[in-house]
């Protein structure tokens, strides 16, 4: 249950034997067990095993190919990496929210995380072939993690990433569907009547008003018990208010 | 600027010069610097130099001290690093959370992060040296990270937590204060009067109104402006009311 099987991390042309077998095990500590090599330099070799530890099975069971295309050829996601800032800024992740994507949105996909060679990353034709694109926030003034650090990271950030989709599962059963951006709509449509039934919708500035209320629930994140509740109590208002208006045409 | 002067990466005997470089490394990309050594086995060597690549300045004003006591003697803080669950469940820390504590609490203090030998972690008496233990979530099935892969894991989310911290800084120099707990609890008094006067406060069940009432707006962390809106709104609301109660006096 803890071995995420969608994912496979993807190796291009690695020049260092024990760089793969620290990879393998950075993987497996994080549950990631799919390993695919593009073109490795001394490979099959002792270092690898040796440098994997207990992770030499995933190591044993790698997927070795000829060509990057190759190795992501059955995946309909594919993340690349890189140190540079050269790529589109629009499909530029960092690592966590990389892997939150991955677990939220593509947990039935084949997701391929793609990382270079030891001393260029990937190349720009690479590049492109990626959907998305990770950059490890690292120091400006030193900013080249070894091959294997960089796996360590995307793998502990997969894993948290599950981890913590876990515990929303858990939780989000114990709540109400969230609300949808329809419900949403209607409560704020609701709220602005409201407003000017009591007078307090500031007509000069009314988007200004409505623009805070909008950010104050957005950060609230409300489910469907919560927006009944809302949508209640200003129901509440404008009936005392209709009352007030029948009280005042009698006069 | 990006250099985190106050924090210190303590390895106690590590055992292979390779990880100590590769944990320099690990440190420099993530802007960490201060490396102290208890008792390494084979060192200096070239292998440690070697494997730091552009970090061998780390490696080379690494302090090398003949025991853990003496690495923490001018620390404030010491967070200790264990794959077991032996150590008490009260002070263990996932790692963000420990670098999250690390850079809002203990910005000012001298903080230690300890690493054991490879073979066996810190030990008992070590461990309880440290006030805080911080437990990387590996699969249960092969928990044993690399030491220069740990030491990345903990420099990434320091990282991560420092660069979190400088942008909330910035957002929240452009909004108001957050609202105090003081603040709050006046919000919800008004709440509940306004509840009453438009007799929406369900009578059987107050409590219950009001605490998801406290969940939504816990959940929004709401600053002073926000609270002068919705307590404008309150105000506005028994306002209407008032004016109600008054229109069915005159008849």
């Amino acid at each position: 249950m803890s071995i995420l099987k969608n994912i496979r991390i993807v190796l291009v042309e690695p020049q260092h034997p024990g760089n793969i077998g620290q990879a393998a095990r950075a993987m497996k500590t994080m549950g990631l067990e799919r390993l695919f090599l593009v073109n490795p330099k001394n490979f099959p070799c002792q270092e690898a095993f040796y440098r994997a530890a207990h992770a030499d099975d995933v190591v044993r069971k790698a997927n070795v190919v000829a060509s990057f295309q190759e190795a992501i050829a059955d995946c309909s996601v594919v993340f690349g990496t890189s140190v540079r800032e050269r790529i589109l800024a629009q499909t530029l992740l960092f690592p966590r929210d990389a892997a939150e994507k991955i677990i939220r949105d593509f947990h039935q996909e084949e997701v391929a995380i793609v990382f270079g060679c030891e001393q260029s990353g990937l190349n720009n034709e690479d590049l492109e072939r990626c959907q998305f694109h990770i950059k490890i926030p690292s120091v400006d003034e030193y900013s080249s993690l070894n091959l294997a650090a960089a796996v360590q990271v995307m793998a502990y950030e997969i894993r948290m990433a599950s981890l913590s989709s876990l515990q929303q599962n858990r939780l989000s059963n114990q709540r109400s569907p969230l609300a949808t951006t329809e419900d949403m709509e209607k409560f704020y449509q609701h709220l602005r009547e409201t407003m000017i039934d009591i007078e307090f919708l500031d007509l000069r500035h009314p988007r200004k008003m409505i623009k805070r209320f909008r950010q104050i629930y957005n950060r609230a994140i409300l489910d469907k018990e919560d927006l009944n509740l809302l949508r209640g109590m200003l129901t509440a208002v404008q009936r005392n208010v209709l009352k007030r208006q029948k009280g005042k045409d009698c006069l």
